[in-house]
């Protein structure tokens, strides 16, 4: 294991074990209770299926789930369509919604077995509205909206009216919320069937999921891996197909670490597309890395459908004044030779590891050969990026993180005190310092945008981390993969190169290499070629700020040519 | 005048005689001796003809125009046609920029004699480049943009690359920026001609304009008034038509107090729609109440042209990240009968003069004959919405303001004092304090759309300030008529009513009422029937966030109805 202590920090431990002990405790144990009675046991597979070392064992449930023919053929055929396919049959009645659920809900269930990624679990309710949906669409011929029918799973974060919404803080464990977020809502209107919601970790600030309410998520291609985070709960289950379509958030990675990792399809927005409001989360009124909200899907049109009906007809601004008027624009899939891709193939920061090299070594290949020009990029200041996007992100000295950590006094993950130990840890600046930073923002994305238009730069393309997942043991600590994009507000899609990771190819061969700082050294040292068998192995793809529209037609054409 | 002193919160007073009188008070003598010579002196009126005391008389600039017929009938015909109708002239040869530019600024120099407007002068430069549009037209049959020919006025504080800009600090006063801000670098593209910069007042951040380089700006309708701040030097311009259109900047009403006093159109934009990077300021990276950039102009339909070229022809986008992807709709001016406009009559903070309460009656009553369904707004907690906003001004303790005013030691104008004083003064807040404040705005904003779409009205009439333009030697001190569309960043369209002040008529009649509070008081104590006579009465109309296009259209149905 990487030895991280002498990079922290963060000197205010607000544990208190007394006080969780005998307070919280209890309700941890109470809320998983009533959890495991929320997941219909008709669903689930024989436990004596489910291996009991599956923390440290390179287990695959999906490989398993296929392998065992565990769901009917009917129930693969309807969970292995994709959404923007699915919606038509729904309207065209050739599937019910009721149907479409049930089959879902089963593929969660199993997930759940072995990923452990539920919050929050309504199945009795999913299947009240699924019905009202048929009916209505019996009786009037017509869907409620674009998505009607549709089961999409919902980070837990994301706030709920009437149900618990803890965003992974313990002291959130009977946090009833009244109203739904403005996504919820929105999504509602649209005809989406609510069942599930998903793990995120302690603080939503680590790019892995594992929190003192449920503990840890497992990833659905290799269950000794991390699932990413801080969505992670979506892209486990996403993954897996346990939902049509999945919401996650992002201020640093945390749609595209698990869209990554679990080997799916993630788009971090420009910010302000898709709302945020109405979460719990330790960024309410910080203006300076903007969160964003945006989905996790199997298949890329999903990302289109997601973002077409949310905005065109979702409307969001509506029922949420920051939300930008802007109509998504449906642009077909752009010709390969009119396009000029820049190729991050190392940010100068962290050296990608073997897995990735040969993922971006392929996908250039095939880019080339599909007429694409082809550039390399030259890392802008990317260690100022990281190292400013840090400062901001705890700029207020942690104090929102402490006020919702100390009341329950939970212990402190390890990944906790690595990320409340980013930038300036809990020392606050004042107005003026982050007001500087703002300004430094700005500089940088002037910097980027300025080399896109001079050099007629289309797209970058970039690994989200510089390895495949990493072991959950350890998890990952490098963020400047995705905070990059979070700090320079570009819409960047995650998507999946249809490559895993191989142990007898992807092995270190430079043995000499020195690494260039601490946090380099961290990253190099964790890779492990062996048991990393089997994880996916993604990159990403960045627009320009507020051409997210471009950014997801070109990712209709690398899938297609990737496909191929 | 009133006595404020009981109110000033400012306590850090960084004035300094000593070094001002001995380093600064020369370059100051310096600069206003180059600008004098940059005013050319074959347009300007024998100064037998402008009165000495013109700081204490109700003398009226534009009446001695018009009556004395300065101009020629060619140069009245050119400077009195709307921006909109010139660009169709230059476009079609009928008239040379350079013919446009020099009858522009013939009433520029005279604006300029009545109300020391001016900050920067270079009318060679400015006919040079009207000669070289004119060339190309000539020689390609093409304009260049949109904007071909327009003579343009820029508030100083715009970035003018190579040229000297203070933004009304004396500690600027030597401060050459290398590049261009981005609003001149679009404008400039499309064909504009520049010629002359405005004044605005020390520290930007009055609604007055007096500042310690130049001195203090007149009103054009009445010398004894304010023009309104802080694009002051805009109101005066635009209003006497030494420019064809102006561009000013608003981040409290600094667009719409100028407009609203010097009787001509101001544009509030949505954030972000029109650039302010690269101008001087002391808000950089404050982001709880950003400013805006935004036009002055004579005619409702030069609002349209100045905002649909920008955006459609001038891509923003390109050269600055933070401008918005959003096209400008163009949409016709909306049939009446179609429209619910809520009326606030009073704010509930500062009740509004006679000149006003009378302009709003009017216009109501022209609205509603026109079918318009009027219903009245009750205010929605625009005290908090008041106390907020001006708490968000000075949330960095002032230290920016001081950095720009400390090095000079220049004194402190008494509205420098009072804005330095609002909210905490120089109390810096700590960041969560300022996240705080920033979630309580994020509230308002909602209650206020919430208002909008569950009544659904379409805009919201009130006043743009309590009174018309009070006298230069008090100024105006309450802004929450204007600061509120600020904080809740909805656009809103300052309005002339074509009525005047008249101080036979708007005489307060209700000696017996008593003020609300003290900032009440300061405002209804400084109203003088007698010294306001013919003062533009003007009015104000918000539209949702990112309705601009609405605002504009609904704005030019106004205009029509007002003019019939």
């Amino acid at each position: 294991m990487v030895d991280i202590s002498g990079l922290l920090n963060f000197t205010d431990d607000v544990s208190n074990f007394k006080l969780y002990e005998s307070e919280w405790v209890p309700k941890v144990v109470k809320y998983n209770e009533e959890l495991k009675k929320k997941i219909p046991a008709e669903y689930q597979i024989d436990s004596s299926l489910v291996p009991g070392d599956l923390d440290d064992s390179t287990f695959s449930p999906i490989k398993f789930l296929y392998d065992n023919k565990i769901l009917s053929k009917r129930e693969f055929e309807i969970t292995d369509t994709p959404a923007h396919l699915l919606v038509e049959k729904i309207a065209s009645m050739e599937l019910s919604s009721v149907e479409v659920l049930k089959a879902f809900v089963h593929r969660a269930v199993i997930c759940q077995q072995f990923t452990n990624f539920v919050m929050d679990f309504f199945f009795e309710e999913g299947l009240k509205k699924a019905a009202e949906l048929d009916k209505i669409l019996k009786e009037t011929g017509k869907t409620v909206g674009p998505l009607h029918g549709l089961p999409i799973s919902l980070k837990e974060q994301v706030g709920y009216g009437g149900k618990i919404t803890t965003g992974g803080w313990v002291s959130n464990i009977e946090n009833v919320l009244e109203k739904d977020a403005v996504t919820i809502q929105v999504l509602r209107k649209l005809g989406a069937v609510f069942y599930v919601r998903t793990s995120q970790p302690q603080t939503i600030m680590h790019l892995d999921t594992d929190n003192n309410i449920i503990g840890r998520t497992r990833n659905s291609y290799n269950t000794l891996l991390s699932p990413g985070g801080s969505s992670g709960g979506e892209g486990a289950c996403v993954s897996f197909g346990g939902s049509a379509m999945g919401v996650g958030t992002d201020i640093g990675g945390s749609i595209r670490a698990p869209a990554a990792f679990c080997g799916c399809f993630g788009l971090r927005p420009t910010s302000r597309r898709i709302s945020t409001a109405g979460g719990v989360s330790a960024a309410g009124g910080q203006e300076s890395v903007v969160a964003v909200c945006g989905p996790l899907t199997r298949y890329i049109d999903d990302v289109e459908l997601f973002m077409e009906s949310y905005i065109n007809s979702g409307n969001p601004w509506d029922i949420d004044p920051w939300s930008l008027r802007i109509p998504w624009r449906k642009i077909s899939a752009p010709i390969p030779q009119n396009l000029t891709i820049a190729v991050m193939y190392d940010d100068g920061v962290v050296k990608p590891l073997p897995p990735i090299e040969r993922g971006l070594k392929i996908v250039v290949e095939k880019l080339k050969n599909a007429g694409v020009n082809i550039i390399e990029f030259k890392p802008i200041k990317t260690q100022e990026a990281y190292e400013t996007v840090n400062i901001l992100y705890n700029c207020d000295g942690n104090e929102k993180q402490k006020s919702l950590l100390k009341p329950s006094g939970e212990p402190l993950l390890p990944l906790t005190k690595w990320c409340l130990s980013f930038g300036k840890g809990d020392k606050p600046l004042s107005i003026t310092e982050n007001r500087n930073l703002n300004m430094i923002r700005d500089y940088l994305r002037g910097l980027y945008l300025d080399y896109m238009v001079n050099n007629k730069v289309d797209f970058i393309l970039s690994p989200n981390y510089p390895s495949v997942a990493p072991s959950h043991k350890e998890g990952p600590h490098y963020w400047g993969y995705t905070s990059l994009w979070n700090i320079l507000d570009m819409p960047s899609l995650t998507f999946p190169t249809y490559l895993y990771q191989d142990p007898s190819i992807d092995i270190v061969k430079d043995a000499s290499y020195k690494p260039r700082s601490t946090i380099d050294e961290i990253e190099q040292i964790k890779y492990d070629a062996k048991s990393a068998a089997g994880a996916p192995i993604a990159l990403q793809l960045t627009g320009r700020r507020y051409f997210d529209e471009e950014v997801v037609a070109a990712g209709k054409m690398i899938d297609a040519l990737l496909k191929a």
